[in-house]
């Protein structure tokens, strides 16, 4: 519980107008993407890591427990206050810095990721990483949860970006960690040990950022297919044929049928959809979706659509963007995993969630990035009718084993947070558990 | 020192032939690439993790040192038993497996890093770091030292290609990190914390690294410019044009006069020469090539010559394969540093250098990695006349000195090792040095 007296010393920490301790303010920072909801007792928005770092301090005095917060729309509860408590939001460091002549961006950790690609591109540049969320996350939430998103294919992951950290540690130190150049083999690599590691291990404050240019040109690919088969088949053949494109998004059937439920669209005679993009100079985006549309075809394609016009690519996803709200409509709880299998294992696993979800009597949907093989499994339950839930719950253990037993792993991009830690030694060598502990408990 | 019995449980691991006692075999196991040399007791060939697992045990518990080596080819120092005790050398961990669907190499940490490329692109795949030293490094001394080379500026490092890794903690421990699929964020990021850490904080024994397609063309340019200024300024609007070529170095007009000296070529009114490859399809490496050169033209260039030839291309790198020899015929020692500088200081670096080498009156030579800022800084010397020597030793410090304050970094790729280890609190936050002091002790 938070005395008055150590009320007092956060609110003299950020001053007053930065720290509530009523609940109409903290309700608004007890819950995330997941549903979940723990109330903390404050809300603190310090505006840099010298604030940051008195308040862990204090913590530490104290003994109260502080989860740092960025956007809150993570899937995994990972900054959620089960523990109530401080929750500690970076939205105030907003700055961004751009130095367009050595390509690295300087950022807050609470900017929101779209605001920074936005201001990247008006020099031309490009920061790829580009979860779902992307209007709303924050660096800082991407950096510890090490989002990806449908590029990741052909750019990788927030981890691949982040060059440099300012950080504050459990115990109030703040430290600067990394690089503002290309490369760096100085010590430890802490800057990316940060990277996924959920802001366990310390409050991130700003990064260093490594950016990329723009790539002068997109062409956007919409295809159709009888069966997920001849889907897999493609996207198998895609990756074999060298051509690597910037985005390679699968649908299956089970989406396509709650999309077609919902919306006007019909998809009769599909049960599969690929979204492809390819990107770089015109030249070599039409030699690329050349080989791509022949490729598709080739594999039985029913439909094949391409568009380099801004208007139809919109047109093209919104079937991508009418899976959820659909979904949504179907059951009222979206138990949303993001497993990574081999991408050979694709068909063998979009198969095998079917079984699971006819044996468990849930409807599971699965769709995303099938050209690095993270796809979204989407458990449809109901939190409410607790039976129901729970065989839900049931099915998702039952994913992870299949995907564990198709040498993946249960989260390619979400992180572990509160939801998936009871399942983190499936995956996890019991050694590399204990060394994981051990660094935390040697920063703590 | 290590007595009979421990000598007899050394050899009960590995059998008689993988270990050796002998001075004229050790001798072998005392030296690296930065001519230092210490004499270990001991050499022994593990073949796997669990004979190295024996050995951390059996060294534990008896107190001697254990180095671990890859090729001995780092410039560092990192695989120098300076405490004497075992050199553990990785060479029998020789397996390669591909797996062509997934786009991933499982390799032991003993295999030479040229071998496994030329493995790779059997399967018409690419596995891009490529140091110097890729003709006798070993995929576990580039993991440990986060090696680099000419392709990182388009490509990324070794870091970037590593997916997940065997290793064996200090204390024995057999670990298995990362994922073997594209993405994964479950747990720490142990495999990347082990890349670039010297083998400080474990053997790594085997590592599953990322391929991707190899490029279907490569396209070579070779440039000299009357100034280094003319040369730079090529370099920053190559950089600014969105062109990302596949290597862009640079070689200083002391290297061009060394070469000059030692073979029968002629760079007269050349003070710099750029050399440029760009890589993909054939379309898009015409018009990469055609950009390039309106740039370096524009910017002055004397010669421009480009080829798609292979033979061509040799001879256009023929220079840059003498620089080397030609140093050692100028000056015994070469003090090899390996600094980064954000790519826009990159004049202001050079020119810094060179009068850094009039200062304490040593030659530097600078050549290297101008596209991603990574120079190699040759401080051209004498080990055997101590004077020379230390003034060699002082124009280092200075070096690294100007290379912080131009916002860079004094190792990009090659390490810090026993060769750097004395400049570390120059680059290092003393918080992260603790940080890093920590995690290495807790898992010691």
């Amino acid at each position: 519980m938070l005395n008055n007296s150590i009320r007092k010393e956060l609110t003299n920490i950020v001053g007053k107008e930065n720290v509530s301790f009523l609940a109409e303010d903290t309700l608004c920072y007890s819950y995330d993407a997941t549903g979940e909801k723990n109330m903390p007792e404050a809300v603190i928005f310090p505006c840099d890591a010298s604030e940051v770092s008195k308040v862990m301090r204090l913590a530490n005095a104290n003994g109260f427990a502080v989860v740092p917060r960025g956007a809150g729309s993570g899937f995994t509860g990972g900054s959620l206050p089960v523990n109530g408590g401080v929750v500690l939001t970076t939205e105030r460091m907003g700055e961004i810095e751009i130095d367009p002549d050595n390509m690295v961006a300087f950022v807050g950790s609470g900017v929101v990721l779209g605001e920074l690609q936005d201001e990247v591109e008006k020099h031309g540049l490009f920061y790829p990483p580009d979860p779902t969320s992307l209007k709303f996350s924050s660096i800082g939430g991407n950096i510890c949860e090490g989002s990806g998103g449908p590029r990741a294919i052909k750019y990788g992951t927030t981890r691949d970006y982040v060059l440099g950290l300012e950080l504050v540690l459990p115990t109030g130190e703040v430290l600067n960690t990394g690089v503002r150049t290309m490369k760096g083999v100085v010590g430890y690599d802490l800057a990316r040990l940060m990277v996924g590691s959920e802001g366990t291990l310390g409050v991130v404050t700003k990064a260093t950022l490594k950016l990329i240019p723009l790539p002068e040109f997109t062409r956007t690919m919409y295809v159709t297919y009888a069966s997920l088969e001849d889907a897999a088949k493609s996207v198998s053949r895609i990756i074999s044929s060298k051509v690597v494109p910037s985005t390679l998004e699968i649908i299956d059937s089970y989406s396509l049928r709650c999309v077609e439920q919902c919306t006007k669209t019909s998809f009769e005679g599909v049960n599969a959809v690929l979204l492809i993009e390819v990107d770089g100079i015109r030249e070599s985006t039409e030699k690329e979706a050349a080989v791509i549309k022949e490729i598709c075809i080739d594999s039985g394609a029913i439909l094949y659509k391409e568009t380099e016009d801004k208007h139809e690519k919109k047109d093209l996803w919104q079937v991508r963007r009418d899976i959820s709200p659909s979904l949504f409509k179907i059951r009222p709880t979206k138990i949303n995993e993001d497993i990574v299998v081999p991408r050979s294992k694709l068909t063998e696993l979009v198969r095998g969630v079917g079984e699971i979800g006819k044996k468990f009597n849930v409807p599971i949907a699965c769709f995303g990035h099938a050209g690095d093989g993270n796809i979204h499994v989407n458990v449809m339950t109901d939190r409410e009718d607790k039976e129901d839930f729970e065989r839900g719950k049931k099915a998702v253990n039952e994913v992870f084993l299949l995907t564990l037993k198709l040498g993946g792993t249960i989260s390619g991009e979400h992180g572990v947070g509160t939801t998936k830690a009871e399942y983190l030694d499936m995956e996890l060598d019991k050694n590399a558990i204990d060394v994981m502990k051990r660094i935390k408990a040697t920063l703590d």
